[in-house]
């Protein structure tokens, strides 16, 4: 199976290292998955006889950038010729994300849908804007469309809902779907800190961004939200159709009481289906052990989906990191040939 | 899709319900899903164009029994006639479990597989015995061989640890996998009730069997456990390599001193991977909150898979009784076709 990335940072080289890692794995199993093209937004290098991983790996490793590899190496390339010379079974999208245009991704995900070829992305952008319109893309073009890792990374929230729950009805999604508001909330609670000296301390353990907005006021869950909404109530909601509220405003003293009840405050985004009437929102709430979020604890997530047939289902855990979000992407890769 | 039913007894039953009751999912889905043939001990029914469900039902809800509806409409025929026309692309296997023989379900699913029809089983005695044979027997053949309702039901284990895990070494299997004693426990714990006790209001809720050694004993975790380990790990272990203990000897004194330490007995299905090293064994164990499956409450069951790349994954819930049983078969055979 040959592939292709656009789209180089974090996730794509801890992707190259699992690649290697796994050799033996994907030996066992009888995938041969070979790299032919590494495209980011300022140069891309190409073999048609399959990348090397080590020596790839082992530059990046000494902090070479891709050009500097390139130039000694490989044939210079970009994504137009790529999908001219059409040799990937498999594309891998890991461009920057942009919840607005979903570009660059978008046109990427939509040109190798076109030409037939399988896409994996890591992109939300794509997939929160246009989910709906890509798979029936893919599927007129009988080829594959996967999403995993844009919706919880190793946490397998896509495939629970539509594989695990195949031929069942979701009712309702319940999701903790951010894994440094989570943290922030469990540190303000065990050490009885301010909310923005919890923030502080999960900006110094590289848990939060610089700028935090996007996880603190809850738009990360929110976009997770609609992934999740969109694909496994087969809707086409947009953000705007979400009422969102994050974790800024919580004092201590919400937290002192809560205590004082076993109760804990977690963000939860939630979508219902009643009769087709689809609600969404984000939301602190406020749970006791009674519901299976109160043990969802530091940097975890979990989901929980209610249907008809197969009953309630909680999934919960998934690594974080480049590594994990990797490895779910790999996963997806896997899928797609069995 | 044509399909055929081997053994016809409460799941089998509800089988067909579900799938009258799913047909507008199923258009939607764009699988046609047409029975041709149940076939139980005594008597064997075909239609070549397809048994009217909506007939069948109205029959067994009046407990009119297979043959007298068969006499009135249907063509007699039985398992072998059935692999000789060979007009069917899935068998469904729903025979009683013989955990000695894995008789008889283990040669219909043998035969069907070598005449190139998928099976799905609910029939644990095959899989137990023979996963690897079996499934690689599928595979020569190019056809698929489904196990989720053996192992959970509605609880999709197998699922979660194949698909949801791909890429990943599952390092441990930890699971609640049988919901009697699941509920004995809980019962004694809510209630300080002797063992004996909590059992007796099982049995008369139905939740227990008359003969309750299959669960109490600790066999049917086992079972469960064992089927996930051979099928997971790639393993061919037996019954017999599994250290099984059950719940019977558990005193209302040592839940007295759990609960004084806020802790909880569970049964334990437990599988280790050290370097090659299988360790299997049941027992009950004092858990904390610490660990996930200390919520797990009632009839609910719950596994853990701990993995290299992909984190620990924990699910619980999945309903039980034969509608959700029945909708883990329905989910099989959506995902062959998909």
């Amino acid at each position: 199976m040959n592939i292709g990335i656009v789209g180089f940072g974090g996730v794509g080289k801890a992707f190259v290292k699992l690649l290697y890692d796994k050799k033996n794995y994907l030996e066992k199993i009888g995938l041969d998955i070979n790299l032919l093209y590494i495209i980011n937004s300022t140069v891309g290098i190409y073999n048609p006889e399959g990348i090397n991983l080590k020596n790839l790996i082992e530059n990046l490793d000494l902090n070479k950038k891709l050009d500097e590899f390139y130039a000694s190496k490989y044939i210079n390339t970009n994504f137009n010729k790529m999908i001219e010379i059409k040799d990937i079974d498999t594309l891998i999208v890991m461009t920057p994300t942009n919840k607005e245009t979903g570009q660059p991704g978008l046109s990427y995900i939509k040109q190798a849908l076109e030409n037939k070829i399988n896409v994996v992305t890591a992109d939300k952008g794509p997939v929160m804007l246009a989910y709906k319109k890509l798979n029936e893309l893919a599927i007129k073009n009988n080829v594959q469309f996967k999403i995993g890792c844009t919706c919880g990374g190793a946490l397998p929230t896509v495939n629970t809902g539509t594989i695990d729950m195949a031929g069942a009805d979701i009712l309702s999604i319940e999701g903790i779907l951010n894994g440094t508001t989570n943290f922030i909330l469990e540190h303000m609670e065990n050490n009885m800190v301010s909310y923005h000296e919890a923030l502080l301390e999960a900006q110094r353990l590289g848990i939060a961004e610089t700028n935090p907005s996007l996880d603190v006021e809850g738009w990360d869950t929110a976009i997770k939200l609609l992934i999740l909404t969109n694909v496994l109530m087969n809707q086409e909601k947009k953000l705007s159709d979400i009422a969102v509220k994050g974790i800024t405003s919580l004092s201590l003293n919400d937290i002192e009481e809560a205590k004082r009840e076993n109760m804990k405050y977690k963000l939860i985004g939630k979508t219902t289906n009643d009769n087709g009437n689809i609600h969404m929102s984000v939301n602190l709430e406020k749970i006791d052990i009674s519901h299976p979020f109160y043990i969802v604890n530091s940097k975890n997530k979990g989901v929980r989906y209610i249907s008809d047939t197969l009953g309630d289902l909680t999934i919960m855990g998934g690594a974080s990191g480049v590594r994990a979000a990797s490895a779910s992407i790999l996963r997806d890769i896997i899928n797609i040939n069995c």
